[in-house]
C-alpha cells in the first residue's frame, strides 16, 4: 500500500476531473481509489470485497460514461465505496456507516450520482429499466412538440452473479428483451455474493467465464465452413443466422432472453475494459448484457486470501489485515439460534433448514456443518424460499426457514398464499427484527410484526433474549399445526444463563417478570425491549412508583387472560416493541377496546413502537434512543400516562367520565 | 357436444378407475370430460378455456402416474376443473365456485387429489420440488435406518407459459437445476394466460414450439457428420456433447438451467402424450421440463373463436356460447379507474400505467387503447412492475402501478425498499380490496391496509364509492411528494352521480357525511362501507339513536383533527372498513391513545375489520354479512358498546372510573 500514490486523487474531485484524464492515468487513478479504500474501510468496518472487486470497473464507468446525468445503478450497493470515492465524497469516506456519516449503500438523498439506493438485491434491472423507458418517452414527447432531441443519456446497471439468482432479476430481463429500450446491464461476475452462489445460473455463468467451449466451437464453425459444399454451407450459415445464439455458443440464455451479450472481459484489466465501455456506450443495441469478471476482494492480499474475501469487515489493520474483532460478552442471538436448531435437528429427522443465500447471517451455516442433508440454500430467492418449505411442510417436514425480518418482505405473498391460508407448519425464525445500526433503514426489521400479525393461522413469537430464544426454537419445533414466526433482534444476547434444553412454551401465553403489590403501571413488552424496561421500572420504583412488568412472548394470538388482567390492574398500561405500529401494540389496542376494557376510563394505554420514519443508520443505542425505545423513553411515555394522583388530576378523570 | 356419452364418467369415480382403462378409451374419457366441463361451467360461470386446453393432459397424467401418491400440482389452478371431474368431486361440479361447494382452484382441504392450493401464479415449482426434496430426505432415512426403498414417486408441477414471466418460477427453477431431484415440470405453453403473454420467454418459447430450427439445425448437423474428417468429425461431436444444448437448439434455456427438456409435445394428441410422459415417469433423470403445446379454450367453438379463449366467464348457452351478462347497475371500480385515468394522462403527458400481465382486470385495457405508448404490461412480474415504476418515478414521470391488493403482495419488499424508504412518487392503484367472492381467499384483498400503512412515506386512501375513485385518481395524479396507494373493491358501484372531472382531495382530511344534533354514536368509515353505515344510521335513528356518519378517506395520514372531535363528541366511536386488523381501525386506535382521548373513558371505541379467518368463497353480501360488515353487523356492534342511559349502566361507568 505504502507505494501508492492517494495524492493524485485530490485533483479529482469529481468525475468531470477524471474524464479529462488520460486514459494512460486510469491504472495510477485506480490503485489510488484501491489504496484509498482499505484505509477508509480499516477505521470505519463496513463492506470491502465487494468494492476491491470493482475499482477498475467504476473508474472506467465514470471515464466513459457522462456522470450523473448517465445513470449507473448499482446493485445491493456494497460495493459502491469506489463510486463514492470518485463522486465528490471521498471526504467524508471515513464516515461510512458512522452515525450522520455516509451511508453504507447508495443512496438518493446522498448525493446525485445514486440515481437510485440499494442495499437488497437484484433492484437494478428493473429501476434502470424505468430509467432507460423513462429517456424514451422523453425523447418521444420532445420528437411530438418538435423539439430537438435531448442529450443521449445511457442507463447502467451493474449487478452481480449472485444477484442474478433473484426472481426479480429475471422479471427485469425478461421485460427488458420484449421492451427493447437501450439498456446497459453490466453482470458482475465474481462467482461470490455475500457467499459462494448457489444455483444454476451460477453454474451456467461458471461455463460461460471458462471461456474454452466459446472459443473451440466457434474455431469448430470456421473450419467447418471451409470443407462444406456450397449448399450445405449456406444452409449452415442461414441457421447459424437465426440461432447465432445458440450455435456460436456464448451468452445463449441472454440472447434468448432478448440481450445482446457482450463478454466474457476481465474487469481488472483497463485496456479491455475501456474499449469494449466505449462501444456498448455508443451502441445503438437494444438491452446489452456485459459480463465482466472480477474477482472480490482484489489487490488487498488479506482479503483474496480470506474465504469470505472480506466481505463484511470491522475495522481492521491495514499491513496484517487482522480485524480489531471485540470479545463477545454474550453469544449472538444467531449462533443461539443455528445452535438451538441443530439441538432440534440432533433428535428429529424431519427439521429442515431453509436460507435465501445467507447462511452465515443466519446461523445456518453452524446448521450446515452438523446436519448438511438437512440444509438447503436456495439462493437469493426468498419467494422460491418459502414456497419451497411450504412443499416440505406437506410431505411432513418441519422447515426453518432462517431469514432477515426485511427480507421476508420479499416472499410475502407466498406466507400469505401458501403458507398461511394453507395453514401449514412453516416456521420462519426472523433475524435482525427492529433495528441493525450501520446497515439502516433497508436493513431494519420493522414491519414484521404489522404484516404478520394481521394474517390467520400464524403465529408469531419474539425472544426477550437469548435463553427465551431456545425456548422458542423449542416451541416452533414442536407448533406443527400451523405456520408459526419468531423474531429476535441483531446482535449479542444479554448475557443471560441459557438453559440445558429448550422448553416449549404455552401458545399464547405471556410471562409476568414482576408484580409488586399496588403497582400503578404495567409495562408489557415484546423482545428484547423487556431490558429496557426492566431498567425503567427500577427508575420509576426509586420515584415511588410500583411498576409490573410483563414479557408477551406472543404478538398472536395474544394473551387475553394477561393482558386483560394488567389492564384491570393498572392506571397506566404501555405495551413496548421493535416494531412498527400495526403490530404488537395495535393487537392490544383492538383487544381491549373489542372487550371493553377501555370503555371505563380505568386504565390508559400507550403503545411505544419505532416512530414513523425510516430512521438513517448510527450507534442501535443512539437509534432505540432516537425511537424513544431506551428506559429513559418509557419512564417519559409513564410518567406522561400516569394520572397525578389524589389531586386535582384525579378528579378530572372522574369529571371526565361523567361528562354528560 | 350431444355427440358426447358423458356416462363413460359414471365408471370412473375415480383416478384408479382410470388407470385400469385401456388406452385406447382415453380418447372418449377426454371427450367426455370436455362435454361435462363445458356442461358445469355454462351453469356455474368460472375459468374455462384453461381447463379446455388441458383436458387430455389431465387424463393422460392421471392415467399415467399414481395421484395422490404421485403430487401433481396446477400452477394457478384456474385450469383444474377437468382434474376436480376425475378426482372424486364429479358430483359436486356444478357447485363450483357456488357458497359452500367446490373452490375454482386447487384446494388442500378439499381432496387428497390436491396436494397443494393455488390461485396466485408460479408457486407450482417450488411446491413440487419441496416436495421431491421431501421425498429424498424420506428415502434417505429409511436406507439410513436400514429400511427397505419405498414406493417410487414422482412429483410434477404442471405450469403454463404466461407463469413461467414470474421470478418465482425462475428462483425454483434455479434451485431445482442445481438440487439434481428427481422433479417432473410440464410447462403448459399455450401462448396465452390471462392476457396474451408478454416478455422475452414467451418470444422464446413461440421459438421453440414452431420446431423448425430444432429439426434443421439437427439434419444439418447430421449431414455433416457423415462429410466431415475424422479428426474434426470427433472434434465437433465432443463439442456438440457438451454443448448439446446450444447446438442442438431445443430448450437450451432450460437445459442450461440443468434441466432436461423434452418437447414440444402436442398436448392434445394422446398417442404423443402418453408415451411421453410414461418415458418421463420411468426416467431417472434429475429435473426434466416437458414442453407440451396446447390450444386455450380446446374444443368448444365459441371459446377457440373468442379473443380471450373464454378465460373467464359468467353463466353461457352451451350451444351458442353466449355469455348472460347481465346489464350493470353501475360501471364498475375497474373502468372507472381506467376512464379516469385516460382523463389523468389526456392532461399530463407524464402520466404512465404499469400492469403485471392484468390489463383487463385492472382497468389498464381500457388506458391502453387511449395511450398505448404510456401503458407497460410486464408479465407476471409484480416485484419488477413496483421497482420498474420507482425507476420510472425518478425520471419525473408519474407511474401509476394497477394492481390486483393481494398481488400488490408480491412486490412488497419493492414497495418497502425501492418506494417507501425512498419516497419515490409511485401511485398505487389497488382494485379487489376487501372481499371478492367466487375466488375465494386467495383473492380477498385483506392485508393491503396493515402492510401499508405501516409504511412512513406512504398515504393510503380508500374510495366510498365510484365518484369518490375519480377524485382520490386525481388526488393521485397530483400528489407527486410521495408514495399513496389508493385501494377500491371489486364490482359494482353504487351507481352515484359522476364527476365531470375529479376533484383533488386535501391529503389527510376525511368528509363528515351526516352529523345530526345530539348524536350519541359516530360511524367512522374507510371505504365502500361506508352504504352499509348509512343504512345502519337510517335503522338506528328508527331507534331514537342519532349516529354520526363519517367517511375517513385515508387510512394514512389520519384526519386526527375529524377522529378527535369524533371521539371527543360521541360515546361511540365504531370504525369500519373491509380490511384485517392492523390496518386503519388499528391507526385510529394508536391515534386516540397516544393523545389520551381514551383515558377518560367518555368514548367507546370498538374497530370493525375482517374477520381473523379466510373466508371461503361465497357471494359478497354473504360474505359481509358473515364479516359482520354489513348494516347489521354495524347495528349489533353499536348496541353492544352503547352505555345504557341514564340507569345503573351510567352509574357503573363512574364507579369503574373511580375504581381505586
Amino acid at each position: 500500500m505504502a507505494l501508492v500514490d492517494k495524492t493524485i486523487l485530490d485533483g479529482i474531485p469529481t468525475p468531470d476531473a477524471l474524464r479529462e484524464r488520460p486514459e494512460s492515468e486510469l491504472r495510477a487513478i485506480a490503485d489510488a481509489v484501491r489504496a484509498e479504500m482499505i484505509d477508509a474501510v480499516s477505521v470505519t468496518g463496513g463492506h470491502l470485497g465487494s468494492g476491491l472487486g470493482v475499482v477498475e470497473l467504476t473508474v472506467a464507468l465514470h471515464h466513459v460514461f457522462d456522470t450523473p446525468s448517465d445513470r449507473i445503478v448499482w446493485d445491493v450497493g456494497h460495493q459502491c465505496y469506489p463510486h463514492k470515492i470518485l463522486t465528490g465524497r471521498r471526504d467524508r469516506i471515513r464516515t461510512l456507516r458512522q452515525g450522520g456519516g455516509l451511508s453504507g449503500f447508495t443512496k438518493r438523498s446522498e448525493s446525485e450520482y445514486d440515481p437510485f439506493g440499494a442495499a437488497h438485491s437484484s433492484t437494478s434491472i428493473s429501476a434502470a429499466l424505468g430509467m432507460a423507458v423513462g429517456r424514451d418517452l422523453e425523447e418521444a414527447e420532445r420528437k411530438a412538440n418538435g423539439e430537438e432531441p435531448g442529450k443521449r443519456r445511457n442507463m447502467i446497471a451493474v449487478i452481480g452473479d449472485g444477484s442474478m439468482s433473484a426472481g426479480m432479476a429475471y422479471e427485469a430481463m425478461n421485460n427488458a428483451g420484449a421492451l427493447h429500450s437501450r439498456l446497459i446491464v453490466i453482470l458482475n461476475d465474481n462467482e461470490m455474493s455475500i457467499a459462494p452462489p448457489v444455483g444454476a445460473m451460477s453454474a451456467y455463468l461458471a461455463r460461460l467465464a471458462s471461456g474454452d467451449t466459446y472459443r473451440s466451437i466457434r474455431e469448430t464453425a470456421k473450419q467447418l465452413g471451409k470443407l462444406l459444399p456450397k449448399r450445405l454451407y449456406e444452409r449452415a450459415v442461414r441457421a447459424e443466422e437465426y440461432a447465432r445464439s445458440l450455435v456460436v455458443g456464448g451468452g445463449t440464455m441472454f440472447e434468448e432472453m432478448g440481450f445482446y451479450y457482450v463478454g466474457p472481459v476481465d474487469g481488472h484489466n483497463l485496456d479491455h475494459l475501456l474499449p469494449v465501455l466505449k462501444n456498448v456506450r455508443d451502441s445503438e443495441q437494444g438491452p446489452i448484457l456485459l459480463h465482466v469478471v472480477t474477482q472480490k476482494g482484489k489487490g488487498y492480499g488479506p482479503a483474496e486470501a480470506s474465504a469470505d474475501k472480506y466481505h463484511g469487515v470491522v475495522k481492521f489493520d491495514v499491513v496484517s489485515g487482522v480485524q480489531a474483532k471485540a470479545k463477545p460478552n454474550a453469544p449472538s442471538y444467531t449462533a443461539v439460534f443455528g445452535q438451538s436448531l441443530i439441538k432440534a435437528a440432533d433428535a428429529d429427522p424431519k427439521v429442515v433448514a431453509i436460507t435465501a443465500a445467507m447462511p452465515g447471517g443466519t446461523g445456518i451455516d453452524l446448521f450446515g456443518k452438523a446436519h448438511p442433508d438437512k440444509t438447503f440454500d436456495v439462493g437469493i430467492a426468498e419467494q422460491h424460499a418459502v414456497t419451497f418449505a411450504a412443499g416440505l411442510a406437506t410431505e411432513g417436514y418441519k422447515p426453518f426457514v432462517a431469514i432477515y425480518s426485511t427480507f421476508l418482505q420479499r416472499g410475502y405473498d407466498q406466507v400469505v398464499h401458501d403458507v398461511a391460508i394453507q395453514n401449514l407448519p412453516v416456521r420462519f425464525a426472523m433475524d435482525r427484527a427492529g433495528l441493525v445500526g450501520a446497515d439502516g433503514a433497508t436493513h431494519a426489521g420493522a414491519f414484521d410484526l404489522a404484516y404478520l400479525c394481521c394474517l390467520p393461522n400464524f403465529v408469531v413469537m419474539a425472544a426477550a433474549d437469548e435463553a427465551e430464544l431456545v425456548h422458542m426454537v423449542a416451541t416452533c419445533h414442536a407448533h406443527d399445526s400451523g405456520p408459526i414466526a419468531l423474531r429476535y433482534p441483531r446482535g449479542e444476547g444479554v448475557g443471560t444463563e441459557m438453559p440445558e434444553q429448550g422448553e416449549v412454551l404455552a401458545i399464547g401465553r405471556g410471562r409476568v417478570i414482576r408484580r409488586p403489590a399496588k403497582a400503578r403501571v404495567a409495562l408489557l413488552t415484546l423482545g428484547t425491549r423487556l431490558g429496557e424496561a426492566l431498567k425503567a421500572a427500577d427508575e420509576l420504583e426509586k420515584a415511588g412508583i410500583a411498576v409490573t412488568v410483563a414479557d408477551a412472548r406472543f404478538a398472536k394470538p395474544l394473551d387475553e387472560d394477561l393482558i386483560l388482567d394488567l389492564a384491570g390492574t393498572h392506571e397506566v398500561l404501555v405495551t413496548v416493541e421493535e416494531g412498527s405500529t400495526g403490530g404488537f401494540g395495535a393487537m392490544v389496542l383492538h383487544l381491549l377496546s373489542a372487550k371493553g376494557a377501555l370503555d371505563a376510563g380505568t386504565v390508559r394505554v400507550r403503545t411505544m413502537t419505532l416512530p414513523d420514519s425510516f430512521q438513517d443508520h448510527d450507534k442501535p443505542e443512539k437509534m432505540y434512543a432516537e425511537a424513544g425505545l431506551d428506559a429513559g423513553g418509557i419512564i417519559a411515555t409513564v410518567k406522561a400516562a400516569l394520572p397525578t394522583r389524589k389531586g386535582s388530576g384525579e378528579a378530572e378523570v372522574v369529571s371526565l367520565g361523567r361528562r354528560r
